[in-house]
């Protein structure tokens, strides 16, 4: 099935907005073992969307039309809808209901000019948006089913994922089921992570579990997209090939589907009720404002201190500025974090102290962490040096840390050896 | 002139990259008095790639492609094209010499697949790439003069801002100069600026000057695009302009140009030798998080505190909690920063209290924020309610509480009423 997509408005055609819609339907479409093949982008212009919705018509099997559909006089989707479908536009009374019905258990009357987002095509289905006024539908323009989709991407995640991509697998003769299966790792790029999975899909019969990934630097995602006949189905393919991920990625996973390495770090903290100091240099708080302000965490957190020099730090902790005359080593990060944890009491510590390498701030420049995590009994650390510019040593140590902690909580090494560093 | 991008790319197609190339594109052309009219992403793919190129090519009069320039297989831009132009791939000799003498100067031997780069369509100008190995090019296809550019973002600023909008404004026959003058604020929205701003563009002559808006919560930017026949030219008639701005926006300016909120805060604190403790509850390290590693910060910003519990917040300043009984008030946050100044022997203290509402974390979503600014001579504070969803109030926050400093650092008031708060 060839599948285009049409993004509409001016603030996406002038840059203003960044079209983040169109990666998140083109992603959600893979996830799903669908493809985009050809993008448009044009503005709120009758001229343009008319010829796009022709060209599109002409060229593929489905049309994802996205923005166009709001109250205002510069929303032109369904007029432009009918007249390349050659219908006219016609009053649903249906959407009408919904949208007063919309506006009433928000105690609102409904402005007049709402009234225009209801005229849709003759002849038109009506796709529900459960979240707002804008009515998704679908029609015919030329030899391709058209999806119109709200500009809101609350509102177009709901209609894509709920009411499109079922038709679009029903349309395909897919009448499978199909489930996604995400795992979270640090510390091993794609093309590792690639080459220690080889062979992973084949634990499952018949192709039926494809092997991905997507990296947002320093996270890697691997991704198991399973098809089956049923949820049963696809969990009995999906088991062994997910075991076999789990035992070849082992500790480098920090958090499955949904989870965060944060939200990780804070359960392990809250199942024990335990309590987490934070002493941050050149990170500055970022490791911070990852977890404290989540829920729960205003009981987990118990103190961040962030300075960027060493004598304020061991300050900040109570600590003699002469113990620290070894300058930024694993003995200074694991004094320091212990002493930030008698401090303030907390059960555990993390200390995270770097130091940049001089000189200009480019893709060669380094810097060096030193991280420590102290308890009442024990403290573990480790020493990690990172290239890449003064962004990328930051965001690297920000994510080393907190997955540090992670393992430390989970009673995993913390010293495994990452890609991102240089020994 | 009509002006189409084509992006090309699986991994912008997929949606695994965000296209945030086309938005600067576009962005960018809009400075410069220039607009996108229409948009096309393909896939690395010779059959779209042609289509889109001979579509693009009949609508359009010059059309800027991004991306297939790099030395793989899959790197289709240049083979394409010479078939859209109906001529032949031929090697540019200059192009071969200029990436050798790029790879020696790195004291590096060409790798032999780097060849490919070089060869170019019979008769295209060549479009120099001072930052890689990619060469632009130009090349007439159909009715349009067609720019190919690196999908690499460093050398396609570059490329586009030194080669490409000088060739299309001499194209369209504006042999003027071209000057964007931005100016940041907080605590306006862009409708309330749009009519404060009102009939500012008339103190130039001629329209010579244009008023834009840019919005990215919490802050907005105000663009003024002046042309002229060179820069004095400029200079004179965006002068009264740029001064009717100032007076109208007056305290709200935060920056100018390049310059940056938590960049004037720096230097307004190491202008005078000043030193800075931050005490964070909500915010949860975001506010230093902002400055902290800013190159310079490491003198002048001394502390960071962060906590969730206003009794922890109390001890790490070293106040008695039993001070604390009022809860978070302006009086409550005078007095944390009085004492996180005392602490550490900074010249400032900012302490940033919130108080957030019960509740789901809905639009409705509400928090207090009592923040205040302690020198050695006496302190300023401020309450502002912010409503908005979790991430919404501590944004604002962050942004209120760098402001106000900003403000206080200034010698202007810090109580000014914004926009984004609840009375």
């Amino acid at each position: 099935m060839r599948i285009e997509v049409i993004c509409t408005g001016d603030e996406v055609l002038t840059g203003k907005t960044v079209n983040t819609n169109f990666s998140y339907i083109s992603q959600k479409l893979e996830d799903f073992g669908l493809s985009v093949r050809w993008e448009t982008t044009v503005g709120d212009d009758r001229e343009s969307l008319l010829l796009a919705f022709q060209l599109a018509g002409q060229r593929a099997d489905a049309v994802i039309v996205n923005g166009g559909l709001g109250p205002t006089v510069d929303d032109l989707s369904q007029e432009i809808a009918a007249k390349a479908a050659g219908v006219d536009l016609v009053l649903s009374e249906e959407w009408l209901a919904t949208m007063e019905a919309y506006f009433k258990r928000r105690s609102r009357v409904m402005p007049p000019n709402n009234k225009k987002q209801a005229m849709l095509p003759a002849g038109a289905e009506v796709i529900d948006n459960p979240v707002g006024t804008a009515c998704g539908f679908a029609l015919d323009i030329g030899k391709a089913r058209f999806f119109f989709t709200p500009g809101v991407p609350r509102e177009l995640r709901r209609m894509l994922e709920e009411q499109i991509i079922p038709r679009l697998l029903a349309t395909n003769g897919k009448q499978t089921a199909i489930y996604l299966k995400r795992f979270h790792s640090y510390g091993i790029g794609e093309s590792h992570a690639d080459s220690l999975l080889a062979g992973v899909e084949a634990f499952a019969p018949n192709g039926s579990v494809k092997l991905g990934f997507r990296t947002h630097y320093p996270q890697l995602e691997t991704k198991l997209t399973a098809r089956g006949s049923d949820m049963d189905d696809i969990r009995r393919k999906l088991a062994p090939v997910e075991q076999e991920v789990r035992k070849r990625l082992g500790n480098f996973i920090l958090a499955e589907d949904d989870r965060t390495l944060e939200g990780v770090v804070l359960a392990e903290l809250a199942g024990r009720q335990a309590t987490l100091t934070l002493v941050e240099t050149f990170t500055s708080g970022q490791i911070a404002a990852r977890i404290a302000h989540l829920p729960g965490a205003e009981k987990a957190v118990r103190r961040g201190i962030v300075s960027r020099d060493l004598g304020e730090v061991c300050a900040a902790v109570g600590l003699d500025g002469a113990a620290m005359a070894a300058g930024i080593t694993r003995e200074t990060a694991e004094a320091v974090a212990r002493a930030a944890r008698r401090r303030t009491g907390s059960t555990h510590a993390l200390a995270v102290l770097i130091d940049l390498d001089e000189g200009a701030d480019r893709i060669e420049f380094a810097g060096t962490i030193c991280l420590a995590i102290a308890t009442e009994h024990d403290v573990a650390s480790r020493r990690s040096r990172i290239v890449g510019g003064r962004d990328w040593v930051r965001l690297g140590a920000v994510e080393l840390s907190l997955d540090c902690l992670r393992r430390r909580l989970q009673g995993l090494p913390v010293n495994e050896r990452i890609d991102f560093e240089k020994v």
